[in-house]
């Protein structure tokens, strides 16, 4: 297809694809003429995942492109491009970094001792442990810290919806895999966060023998 | 314990506890003289609340007003008020409307679709429902559309935690329950989200039969 009816497809405007194809994040077409290019289905899929990373999941444009990046020149094993592709979202390491740690000698007391417990490896190198490391503190310093019992409980639960998420892992190429892991990651996130408060308001109506008035 | 005292036990400088007195957030002490007056544990309590609320939990300075109004002047029934102070979270219904919808008829029928395959009560007046379609939305949106089965297990497994969560409400006064609320839903959200995403890489290790480098 021209590009025209790339646009047309993916309901993006002219200016904005060949800001991608200038940027290196949208693959170039195959070459007709001096001008005109052939664009095919994989242009498609293309544009829609980077309107789904910067659009719907928020992701800036650096981060979009580290995950395209990923995606296009494969440096290591798959795991090793899903942490870093799932690295590419927020919360960054720059935001939880404030000057508590020390530079040279980061620690993660709290997420250490929870993912001990929950008997997975503890790397601090994942992104994720910073950030847990930062919620626990939260918590902690609100009056309500994690407790074993509580840990066991989330640990389990959130175990079984994560093995759930894998076991759906398309099938398909690096693209396919890539995408669903980050914007399955981000984008189920505020649903889980919907679910938990419907089910409190749920749970507390028929708790209290109170219905919504 | 004089205001001095109060502000060694909570760390929180006399200007700003000056500021909460004036604006209603923090109750007066008992007055010794006109100058002078003594306050209890009930205000080094309210002061940790306001902290935890605006600085761990980060709530606008009106939001945190919002909640204490709610603990401090109780309207209608636990559950209402539960309710009404955990609407007091991000994100904002104001956040969430985009010209999408009519004003006049706001409606939700992922999230309405979702709640009723649940099993609960769909009432467009909770602010997570509105919270939820928006989330629904953006994971059709990028191509991974909650599906009748993730549903189901992303569903049980909420309520298993939501559940564990309402029985550890505080049995004390409407102080300690509403602030068990709004704090326990606000930042055990982000332990959520870092446990899934630990989780998630923990079992991709295991199943990609590649540990870490």
């Amino acid at each position: 297809m021209r590009i025209s009816e790339l646009v047309e497809r993916t309901g993006v405007p002219l200016a904005t694809l060949k800001f991608y194809l200038r940027e290196g994040m949208l693959m170039p077409g195959a070459a007709l003429t001096a001008t005109r290019s052939e664009y095919g289905e994989e242009h498609v899929r293309r544009v829609a995942l980077i309107r789904a990373l910067s659009d719907v999941a928020g992701l800036p444009l650096q981060r979009v492109k580290t995950v395209l990046g990923l995606i296009d020149s494969p440096a290591g094993s798959l795991f090793e491009s899903l942490g870093s592709a799932v690295a590419a979202l927020p919360p960054y390491a720059d935001d939880v970094a404030d000057g508590e740690q020390e530079p040279t000698a980061p620690e993660y007391p709290r997420a250490h001792a929870a993912i001990t417990a929950l008997g997975q490896v503890y790397d601090p190198r994942f992104a994720a442990v910073a950030q847990l490391e930062r919620a626990l503190a939260a918590v902690e310093t609100a009056g309500i810290p994690m407790t074993a019992d509580r840990l066991d409980v989330y640990g389990a639960h959130v175990r079984a919806m994560a093995e759930f998420d894998l076991a759906r892992m398309p099938e398909g190429g690096r693209e396919e895999q890539l995408g669903y892991a980050v914007l399955g990651t981000a984008l189920y996130e505020p649903v889980i966060a919907a679910l938990r408060r419907l089910a409190h308001q749920d749970i507390a109506a028929r708790q209290l023998s109170e219905g919504p008035a």
